[in-house]
């Protein structure tokens, strides 16, 4: 796989995965779309088909990891399948820029809505308005569209959180990982569409407590974005939760390498 | 691929698309329907398996695009796979007059639910019973059952607007242009089910601001018989908005040939 | 194909198909149900994976037509992959046993649940409690449970109602009869899944008017057992109605048939 | 197939489906959780997912039972693509070790929320506070948080109970042990994806009774979990119940076991 296949696969499709991921929770939460609280079970299959065609689109030239924590994973499994270590820096780095890049979609796509909801009276008053604040250190952790770019947790418990982050993602890439022990998956073009439902169980199953980060760059790009971008009223970025997200998913990817070396090869 | 081909099957399955998409959107606002009220998972799920029906029963006859975007895609594309251009304005015509047939089927499967949709004191007041009105100026864009029919925004701003469904188009026509790159997707004949769940996706994550058109035709076709069909009540076609789900799919799928000859092929 | 296979197959299938299927209905709608409540979605998955499950079941036996309109329709078709005429009789009548045994089992299977709703005061006062009536005439056409066995229209009105079954039916078959011209469809074995959710995408987008019969002994057999059944206070079995759910999806087979004779052939 | 491959196979594929199936109801049931009351449907799909997660992980190694009436049903079939008897014990022993593991991660991965929940005020005033009884045969049969755990009904009847356990787990073997008669499917690697979504439809059609175990390491080992986790306030785990999942579901998966040989085979 050349360097370039890399940079335009884990680019262009990160970016489509967390566009359509954003995306989906930007429509279950913004005022005046018509999807307008859809519920748990929109957003969870909205992320699984995030992830079904930024795979789909992506498959075909950069293996489309779209995640650091797969591409850890695949690093240590290494072989025939498995990932070069000289490679991930250029996936990690092309996975971040294009979930940047999707963050940034998001907003255009949403734009009047983000508008709508951040200038709506009703939303001011409940999250305090936190612009005009003259004490800003009085601003909430997390405002109130984070949630369209990063996750956050229910219960703020750091060794908690962490816990759950790791033990999601570690199911998830070596459901990854094992793809190769199915014979004729691959062939069949199917691993994309297993994949992305797996993701929608891990949404549904674990996703309760943290928002299910399971990717470094799902949380890390569009809470960057989420930082820079001229919303009104928009609130704080969270940064002091920013590195569970990132560390969780990184040691699940790293424990489920692990396992698939120690009992599955 | 012969013309009655193309004739035949972007005819019928994009017939069978706009039935069964606009039906889904008939079942879940028509009165006394039994899906009254099934909500926006059911919409997405809906068209997404409309989509997988009509490019099902197409597939093997004309390549079911059923759509212009992507024919355009394909058209730019071009080669292996590709459509040439000569063809395109019959794909045009078949689809246009495929969403057109499809669109009155779906008013002859619910035509018992329009007539009492449209003539409930409840529907009449909320609307202003347009037909009775002296000043037609003063009777809405958009009638109380052309959501059924076609696409209109939350937030009408032609520019917002025309991105979000050039963004949504660029994905649906990228996601299908890459399909060809995955090894042995068009063999085990899962590309229509791949196709669909983008769809369902799509419309999960972006359709949240104009109603995802996605489509020329899926939009075009159904105004046009919702302005020429005889039912009572019915309210002006938004003759407005049209362009922008004609405009902006085409674009998302000129986009898309494009990215793709540029980076994947 | 042997008859054993033909009725073995059949028989069984279609037992599973009306069992899960008559089964979601009964978990929707019978009081003290985990399930109560869970609203048209989850009925119309219920029923398409219901039809997936029969389908996967009798599919290496009897190719799993489980429904008499797609055995005309193959029928029709005749040739490799089609059905014999002489083979129909059986097919029909192993289909109709089927669907009765699959009735009588999700009355086994929710057999308290039965006893709890028909004897609840509530549904009694709702239905007016027809085993007590002098006046049997006053007896309403269907009773509290019938939809559970069998369909019913929300707006009665014979021409509607079968223009209604006949459309979704034609869908439902000319989708089957097509999945030949997919070259590799068979080969994956991914047939069942894609009718499975083609069932689905059907009860969303054209159940709303008369709850998609599209299969003539998936309402006739359990209407049978409806009538046979000793369930306290159960009401009318409708059998005015009985015949369009026999005839629409009949007449939509034949026409999908004769479209893909003309069409696609 | 070696020992060691049964073993790790189903010990991690086991802990993978209990993980996500009992996750799934940790994540609908527990106060603060993102998913609280996402729904019946969450419910069943996050059970099929987890099964498609831990079908898809131990395929390759062990063939992916992860439950013993699946074992016996194979078992009973033999051959080609059957079990061996000397391999059922280590195959049950796997699987009772998976489950609980699997039970013990959706502790963990939930432990903020099983304590918040279980030291709500609101949740210790409906179930009584047991801890705190004198009598301790007051406390209810079920805690309140048993559901995540194991399966109860909502009619207690046990013969009632043993038939529904006893139809839902016929169909579900029968659907697994008839795989093999489907050209190709095992080729295409989609076996798992059929399996998962026929359990999605037997927990959305027979579900509604028991809450559907068909399955008798599911119900016994998280069973045996909750009687020895430190939760506080947990209330009974309802032992008087606790063999009807595991008999019903073994008599099923022996059922379905014959009725392939006699009429399949």
């Amino acid at each position: 796989m050349s360097s370039s296949d890399i940079f335009i696969g884990e680019t262009i499709g990160t970016a489509v995965l967390i566009l359509l991921g954003g995306g989906v929770v930007a429509a279950v939460t913004l005022k005046r779309s018509k999807a307008l609280n859809a519920g748990w079970l929109a957003i969870t299959f909205g992320w699984g088909f995030a992830v079904l065609t930024g795979a789909y689109i992506a498959g075909g030239v950069s293996g489309a990891h779209l995640n650091p924590a797969v591409t850890v994973g695949l690093a240590i499994k290494g072989g025939e399948g498995g990932t070069q270590w000289s490679d991930v820096p250029l996936y990690f780095a092309s996975q971040l820029l294009g979930a940047m890049i999707g963050a940034l979609l998001v907003w255009v796509s949403y734009y009047g809505h983000f508008q709508a909801h951040l200038t709506d009276p009703e939303v001011i008053a409940e999250t305090g308005g936190q612009e005009g604040l003259v004490d800003q250190s009085a601003a909430p952790a997390a405002g109130p569209v984070l949630g369209i770019f990063s996750t956050g947790p229910e219960i703020r418990n750091a060794v908690q959180n962490l816990a759950t982050e790791i033990i999601a993602t570690t199911v998830l890439v070596l459901a990854i990982l094992t793809q190769g022990l199915t014979e004729g998956l691959a062939v069949s073009g199917t691993g994309a569409l297993m994949t992305a439902l797996v993701v929608v169980g891990l949404g549904l199953s674990l996703g309760g407590p943290t928002g299910y980060a399971i990717n470094p760059v799902r949380d890390l790009g569009p809470r960057i974005v989420h930082a820079l971008l001229p919303l009104p009223n928009k609130g704080g970025s969270d940064w002091g939760y920013a590195w569970i997200p990132v560390v969780g998913p990184l040691a699940g990817g790293a424990i489920a390498g692990g396992l698939y070396e120690l009992a599955f090869a």
